[in-house]
């Protein structure tokens, strides 16, 4: 069985399940990729991605990279700069999860007076350069994304990937020469959204969801925020309208303004995926950031911002879809397609057919678990749902004499038996629809 | 034209090119890296990576990963940890660049005794993770690699992309049952490495280099130094033989072990490139990391590390090959295949012509960057060889009466003209290549 890549044998994943829940952990998302082996904890808010994991966390990355491609032009920005740019907004002195860096012992040069800013978000960093190659009219609008490691001192950090200290971001950030050009940029921004959430199978779920602009803006920002009864934000949901509000607006003079009565609305518990701010000026200002404008003129830009965790959005879909026996993925971000179990040796009959199916399967471009340990059904099952794939395929003795493969769906309770071929069609079919 | 990524318009790349380099620069690379565009300076050793750099860093960084593959399974391992494991390796003492987080202002909660490190190296976070999953001689060897951004204070960061305080780091960590399995695997990365190498543009130029083992082995360590003028390393290079040795090694008493006259060796300029290191039980008698053995009896786990940098790796590349005119890129990592640029506004014959030639290419898998900017063809010459893409191809109204393309490599002084079908087969070829 040659070109197999050995992070396809489960003999060879080199990280193994537990029985035993982690007793430092509250989180059913920390407690479940714990035991799988999807991650392994450094400390409170702090995750190792393991083989299982970082499969999981690339395909929701590739989710939110397809629509971003769509929107702007992907970088890569530093996690460390030096203080400047963020005096010159104020936000040294406002952000409280920032950090800074120090040498960690008496040999380091870097003393306390030469510290580095550890972004926990990239406005300071971005505007500048935007500012450098954009200052026309002709220029504008442009974006700019990426999909990085961010770091904010959470106080609490007891969420598993829902809250991190350290944790994966995609940010992108968008200049206008107006309100109006960027309001239409950011309802574009809106759907893209939606369908990202859709994708990754939370798109019934999530709410589009009113909070306040801070002091960005006399307008609203928007959250997405999706319904689970593990999550951090209280929202009142106006079902009907697919619409919700945190609760930093539900006062009495927003009720006025908005026309709604928020008693009237579900309180629900959800947890906030997504965030878009209409930043208006606010940057620009500060690091006077002007375009010339048709007439020559100069004229300051106008800027959005758009976040989205991808490990967060790991931990909500663990919280959403896991049940009593283990975690379940959806199709489109499982970190396998299916998980071809054998009962037998190697080399037995069962074991050699497994390995047929396997590379058929392969050819095919299904990523493919398998199982190929000398392990009991019963353990080997039992790990199988532990693990989530969307599909368990067995083949054992007894469904080679009836010239079989047996299938479940991890939402399933019965197994079914079916030829190779109708596997195939049924693993072509769930393919397609990601 | 649609269904064009708008990455691949030149008048939709969002960054400039600039006549000037940075005054606050002295190498090579980041001077150019920064004129044409690819890299943004955030501070000493701290660059954003903008669309056309982030593509060359993505190239090189799949090369890699594509050898890795083969050699273990990726993981993704956290920038933040907990003090505990470098207190354990004794390790929180004694390295200069390790840097440590406190808050960024008075509002933090986390006070410089609640310091995170931002871990430079992960022998400190891996070895506690193999340790768990693979304590019997059953599950090893094993290998675990990840490539992601690392953080090291230094002292001296005047190098561009060559001496990073932040930089991008593949590293990858074995274990073993006993040295005799540590060193068969220890021969096959080095042979991956210099498979990586000549990927890159850079394998007759690099040189397998003796190291001190440190504090880990009486061994030797072996480093890969790429010959490059402005290299901060010497050594002493036995080019017959294809071996080179480190000044650390270069004492009068090796000379006698090793049997060299290091006197008789040419002394040249390198950079490194890569580094491996024989560990031995260092870290596994730090974490106590002991495996069951086939009589059941209790045993040091053996282990190995092994190190690239992708972002020095750019800088390398640079300082290798681009000459006065600007960047020149090995067709494996250039940003794009082709750079196609055209004489004449939106509309016009030669436009259209241009547009129908880049959608041909592109449907073969060819990655074009089309100049489509209404300036001076001189102008628009000037900045093709400054990004340095390794062929140039033009359509203007002349090549069009003539039925052909003019096409020019990046090396080249001359231009010559081709048919369409002929700078097809052209790229075809140089795409096999790579």
């Amino acid at each position: 069985m040659s070109g197999i890549y050995s992070q396809m044998l489960q003999s060879k994943l080199f990280t193994k399940t537990k029985k035993e829940g982690p007793k430092d952990e509250v989180s059913k998302n920390a407690i479940l990729l714990i035991r799988a082996g999807f991650i392994h904890k450094e400390m409170a808010g702090v995750y190792s991605f393991l083989p299982l994991g970082l499969k999981v966390l690339r395909r929701i990355e590739e989710v939110i990279r397809a629509e971003m491609d769509k929107l702007g032009s992907e970088v890569l920005l530093p996690a460390l700069s030096s203080p400047e740019p963020w005096k010159q907004t104020g936000r040294l002195e406002t952000v409280d999860v920032l950090m800074k860096t120090i040498g960690a012992n008496d040999l380091s040069l870097q003393k306390s007076d030469a510290s580095y800013i550890l972004n926990s978000t990239h406005e300071e960093i971005i505007t500048p350069i935007a500012k450098e190659s954009n200052s026309s009219y002709k220029d504008l609008p442009v974006a700019y994304y990426q999909i990085q490691t961010k770091f904010r001192n959470e106080a609490r950090a007891k969420s598993g990937l829902l809250r991190g200290r350290e944790f994966r971001m995609k940010d992108l950030y968008s200049f206008h020469k107006d309100e109006v050009d960027l309001k239409e940029y950011y309802d574009k921004v809106k759907e893209s959204y939606f369908t990202i959430f859709k994708k990754l199978g939370l798109g019934d779920d999530t709410f589009i969801t009113l909070a306040s602009g801070g002091d960005f803006t006399p307008d609203f920002s928007h959250e997405f925020q999706t319904l689970c009864e593990s999550g951090e934000d209280l929202i009142y949901l106006d079902r009907a309208n697919k619409i919700a509000y945190n609760k930093e607006v539900v006062t009495p003079e927003m009720s006025k303004k908005l026309g709604v009565d928020f008693e009237k609305l579900e309180q629900v518990k959800a947890c906030e995926v997504g965030n878009i701010f209409p930043l208006n000026t606010k940057f620009s200002k500060a690091f006077n950031y002007n375009y010339t404008d048709e007439k020559g003129e100069e004229q300051l830009v106008y800027m959005g911002s758009y976040g989205i965790g991808p490990s967060r959005l790991m931990g909500v879909i663990v919280e959403k879809f896991a049940d009593d026996m283990g975690l379940v993925w959806p199709h489109q971000v499982s970190p396998f397609d299916v998980h071809l179990v054998v009962l037998g040796e190697k080399g037995s009959p069962a074991f050699k057919a497994a390995e047929d199916v396997y590379q058929k399967l392969t050819e095919r471009g299904i990523e493919v678990l398998l199982d190929d340990r000398n392990l009991r059904a019963g353990e080997k099952f039992a790990e199988a749902d532990l693990i989530g794939i969307p599909l368990r395929a067995v083949i054992s003795e007894k469904t080679l004499l009836l010239k079989k493969v047996e299938i479940k769906a991890r939402g399933e309770k019965e197994a079914r038996l079916v030829t190779s071929v109708e596997l195939f069609s049924y693993l072509d079919a769930h393919k397609k629809q990601t």
